[in-house]
């Protein structure tokens, strides 16, 4: 019996319902092909899923971090776009932060689950949401997000400086004339490679003593510019923006437990580590700390296991 | 000494610039995979590139020929689409032909050879071209190919028919009002599995006793609703799309070679005999009959090889 078969016992003999803590133990110290081999063993050996029993046996925020720990990173990600998609008033980070973080073979592998589960494509169902608040908001929203998960951006570093200064100009035109929504905003976000981006972000940082993002701000209150604020701030810097995400989950009346579990399961085998730092020097409170704080229960000791300080 | 070794030596001893026939007899007669296995044999006997080679030795449209079948599939394609988009009138039938007619990983394939070669993505070249006709055109036709060539269409044969009736009325009603660069036609056309699209395009063929290429014909001489028109006929039923390129490429005075060979080189280990029976239920004449008597020389010959008439 190999370690695996034994993990399963440990989670079968745990009894469910009463000792969440093997479960939180056992899996919350796995990794994704660990996990992957342990839901394998489980089902040979009890002929069940052991997503799907977990899924059953466990409840509320507790539940949904284990069942969205559990998927692979993929399939994962096909689940949490497809949950923000079908919200009444959609979440558009969960889309922005797929398409801005992955490398495009990841993206791919997320669309292929995201198939294979829903019998439809993300961009489809990106841009035939015709409910809630979407179609009046602006269709350039779906421009861009669209644009964001279908485009296959390239991943080399050349840059062209030259072409940075001039499409710095381009989008400095089009922010000064207030068309925010301007198609060469949307190609120059969606199709350059992060690197020429990059450049062409710093330019105009050079140019005009501030960030693109500042000058969005201007136009707050308008959804477009909004994400497309976000849009700029997760491909110029993930972790500031996960950071930023979660202080917002914990610090804002009410927790958004939704958004902390899924920064933590989806970053902890990336850069949780380095958005805890972040963190750290953002707020001079540890992470562990602000979500012990405002967490509880098994939910709570569960996001501490992948936060590494627990367990 | 392997076969494809023995292949080498013939290309090799076949003497350059004198014997194309050993060129064409053994290169015409082998699959992708055969020629990958001659080139890195070739390469591993005379240290040299034999597509450079190749290259360097014959000219003109046989040249372009023997080159572009030498290629990786998917490295081929990418080279056609680059040479299409630098045209000063862009060849978009190229984009097209790439998007409709490759499967979502043979696309993906072809994405990343465009990547490889040009340090750029080919949704980046599209998007940015600002020359020639393009600009001027219609921006829908970059929103168009764009939206072709990243988005990663579902494959799956599930229909539903109530939303293909939906979907018709949105078609029929842009094209009423002539708004034929409407959002809806562009997101229906590009983000609809093929099976859905097909199953809208009936109803539209129900509803209104003809296919809707034949209403957007009504406004020809618009290059949007040309790109849109060809899109779809080249969804629709590739065959019958093949056959009308290399019909036109043939017939109208001049022969257009590049077409010609495109469609033969690219088709060629798909589906050029259909093609072939295709043209002869259309224009009563061979195709092979109709190329031997358009073409001449080694460029001839090598096009009859591949169509399997000679060689």
């Amino acid at each position: 019996m190999n370690i695996f078969n034994v993990n399963c016992q440990g989670i079968w003999y745990g009894g469910w319902g009463t000792d969440e803590k093997t479960v939180i133990s056992v899996l919350g110290h796995r990794n994704a092909t660990q996990r992957k081999l342990i839901r394998e063993a489980y089902q040979e050996l009890f002929h069940e899923d052991l997503v799907k029993r977990l899924e059953h046996e466990l409840s509320g925020d507790f539940e949904r971090a284990v069942y969205r720990w559990n998927l692979d990173p993929a399939d994962r990600n096909a689940v949490l776009a497809n949950v923000a998609l079908r919200k009444e008033s959609r979440d558009y980070r969960v889309i922005i932060e797929l398409s801005c973080t992955l490398s495009p073979e990841e993206l791919y592998a997320v669309k292929c689950a995201y198939q294979c589960r829903y019998k439809r494509s993300l961009e489809e169902d990106i841009a035939s949401h015709t409910s809630s608040d979407l179609r009046n908001a602006s269709s350039s929203i779906l421009l861009l997000l669209v644009g964001l998960v279908s485009i296959h951006r390239y991943q080399g570093n050349e840059v062209d400086l030259k072409l940075g200064k001039s499409e710095c100009k381009i989008l400095r035109k089009a922010i000064e004339e207030k068309l925010y929504n301007h198609e060469d905003i949307i190609r120059i976000v969606t199709t350059r490679s992060k690197s020429q981006l990059m450049a062409t972000l710093n330019s105009y940082k050079d140019e005009h003593g501030c960030n693109i993002t500042k000058h969005l701000k201007d136009d707050s209150g308008n959804a477009y510019t909004e994400t497309l604020r976000t849009t700029i701030r997760c491909i110029s810097d993930p972790t500031k923006y996960f950071e930023k995400v979660v202080r917002n989950a914990i610090k804002k009346g009410g927790t958004n437990e939704d958004a902390l579990t899924r920064v933590i399961v989806t970053r902890a085998e990336k850069d949780l580590k380095v958005i805890m730092e972040q963190y750290y020097k953002r707020n001079s409170v540890p992470l562990d700390q602000a979500v012990a704080k405002e967490t509880s229960g098994h939910y709570k000791r569960f996001l501490l296991t992948l936060l590494g300080k627990e367990g």
